[in-house]
């Protein structure tokens, strides 16, 4: 039997989780049951939801005071049969999280696909080691450097901004996601001249650069657009997946005229994910159902920098996108926000080699400009593999050595 | 000058608002101001945000309580030019509330939409009024029910209820949220024959009653699936907007193949609104955004039964679906959940006339079953607009009688 356990924690006054449990496995699958007659419970059965389990949670002070009284706090986990819904995600989440997301402080915390439902989310087509293909690295994390300052600029500036970051060496630059069509910066140009650049810096230092170009617009013209891209030589799309919903994530991934890697960025997740006892949890957000949907990298706040979240949280983020499982490739996790190049042990430590190191400031505000920032993550990162120090590895390499005296980590 | 201007509610821990709003006006247009060139500053000048009002709000326990330490709140509003973002809500929300949205708490409340950016989103196609003309009711509000347990059931049980409420006096019935396309109901099917159904109560009763279908399934089948649902004569679609995204109901709405009344359901919607803290407020989510994506009614928790808003919120929403606008159609505020004949009163001096009397249970659970639930809301509010109290009518209408002697009200 095909079905999907979503998992809640729920914060009642009330604390009969038993009931509210099956209140909510009754109320969105088949309305009510006792009442029927056996001959309806009987064609009914097959949509009829479980209660799977209610573990009580221990009394937490802090939702105590939020609510201004004792709440009983819980997690419940229930079983939606796959016959209720159509294999898309509008259908699942409907269902899930629909009607129920309005109920009361509720919070989705996990969806589990058993059985046959998985073979309708194929997931990443890439994942982490089609993208290492890609680029040809294959035994250190990624380094990837984001454009700054981009907007209101024009394709000179775009491209040259391109040439430092590539020629430094990182393995990824990513478009703005605020950069939108622009007439100064076409979407198609910036595919056409940056692809350009790229060989270039590849001819002149043998390194292979990809950019994640910002796939926006209308919705119904995204698919053209990005076959377009692919057309056009583009190398990967980035995609603010949250504002346009995961379904349409998914139709990118599995489209065969486009098969690019695809970047998805946590623009507006905030708005779902930010409260402890609304919404949907970080790690299912970010991590689960964007790698079901196909991207081939999640990026996520980093537990380090001012929009950061809790370390515990980002390490499941990545975790969701990193576990093995036998239905779906790993997707990259790339922990975004506030990182230099000291903070590199601590990166592959928390997030191991399968990961991408990104950085925005600390790339473009290196005192030799966006190349030395480059150069010094790479040095970070082979001193980290090499078992070296990082003070000890910036004796001999200037650009980090300049990094580690502004940022710290000498 | 066309801009537009987002409303947060922001809630810090240092209460210098003034810097935090100037921050976001750069961070999230131009990226830095001060330090560029002037020559670059007279370039970029189309592109800055402005920060128009920073609001301090008084002290609130909650929050505090909630922190755990003093917090400081504000009410900011911040001007992004239309120049930076192409014409759409994916780009739009992306860059008032893209990373924003996950730094720290901060709730998106309103967005203004000044000058030509107005005439993208083009709003209700038929709105309140066309909806009127479509019932031929233009002086009371309309009143709608729900299918109730129809997921596994067939169509006859389908056909079967459809008849009951029509037969009762509703304007309106609509799919439950969670019907997908079941084989036992599939989609044309239910179109057709419940066509076929309305005519013939129409026949007999002289009374027009419309039907909306859920549509549902893929994004990019969307389009067709509704075209389809046009030709094969569907009176109303029903879409699950927040699983899917606003852009994709804008797509529906403006399609000249289509051009069927849109009733925007808010499952999901509260995984975005429930938090004080974090999130999109529901008046600019199921109010102004769902209207300006074209929706001709929308759905929202009504302040009354289990799933409840506040009052001031609800009241908040059907401002922001009925005031008067020039570039938009007003559109059918339906408040629902928990609504039974005695509340009709209340329902009208909360909501007006233009609003739709929405009910599940209320019609249902009449003792005389859907077709006396739908009479006697339909009594109800002939007695409210006639001025009697709905005792006094109640002594003339056995349907009215019997859901005030069950529900209260007498």
């Amino acid at each position: 039997m095909s079905e999907i356990i979503a998992t809640y924690l729920i914060h009642d006054f009330h604390g009969n989780h038993e009931k509210k449990a099956e209140g909510i496995a009754l109320g969105l699958t088949v309305g009510t049951w006792t009442d029927l007659p056996q001959l309806v419970q009987k064609q009914l059965e097959k949509h009829k939801g479980r209660v799977v389990s209610v573990s009580p949670l221990a009394e937490e002070e802090r939702a105590n005071r939020y609510f201004d009284r004792k709440v009983y706090r819980a997690i419940i986990k229930i079983a939606y049969p796959a016959s209720n819904f159509s294999n898309d995600l509008p259908a699942i989440l409907t269902t899930v999280f629909g009607k129920l997301s309005l109920d009361g402080a509720i919070k989705l915390i996990d969806l589990d696909f058993v059985g046959d439902i998985q073979k309708a989310f194929p997931g990443p087509r890439l994942g982490i080691a089609g993208i290492r293909e890609k680029i040809e690295v294959y035994d250190r994390p990624l380094v990837m450097s984001i454009f700054k300052g981009i907007l209101g600029r024009d394709l000179t500036f775009h491209n040259e901004q391109l040439k430092q970051q590539a020629l430094g060496g990182v393995d990824l630059v990513k478009d703005d996601e605020i950069l939108f069509d622009q007439e100064q910066t076409p979407f198609i140009e910036r595919i056409k001249t940056g692809k350009k650049i790229l060989n270039e810096v590849y001819e002149h230092t043998g390194h292979r650069t990809l950019y994640a170009v910002n796939l926006s617009g209308k919705t119904f013209e995204l698919l053209d657009k990005a076959k377009q891209a692919a057309e056009a030589g583009a190398d990967a799309l980035l995609f603010n997946v949250h504002t346009y919903g995961l379904d349409v994530l998914q139709a990118l991934s599995e489209h065969d005229q486009i098969k690019l890697p695809i970047m998805a960025h946590p623009a507006f997740s905030g708005a779902l994910g930010s409260s402890s006892h609304y919404g949907i949890g970080y790690p299912l957000l970010l991590g689960k159902l964007v790698r079901l949907s196909g991207a081939d990298l999640s990026l996520f706040p980093s537990p380090y920098g001012n929009v950061a979240l809790e370390k515990e949280e980002a390490l499941a983020i990545a975790c969701a996108l990193t576990k093995d499982e036998p239905s779906w490739k790993k997707a990259f996790p790339v922990p975004s926000a506030g990182i230099h190049p000291g903070m590199v042990p601590d990166l592959i430590k928390d997030f191991g080699l399968d990961s991408v190191i990104n950085a925005g400031g600390g790339i473009h505000g290196h005192p030799d400009g966006a190349k030395g920032g480059a150069e010094a993550f790479r040095s970070a990162v082979e001193a980290v593999l090499e078992g070296k120090d990082l003070s000890e590895a910036a004796a001999n390499e200037e650009a980090l050595k300049k990094a580690l005296v502004l940022w710290g980590g000498l």
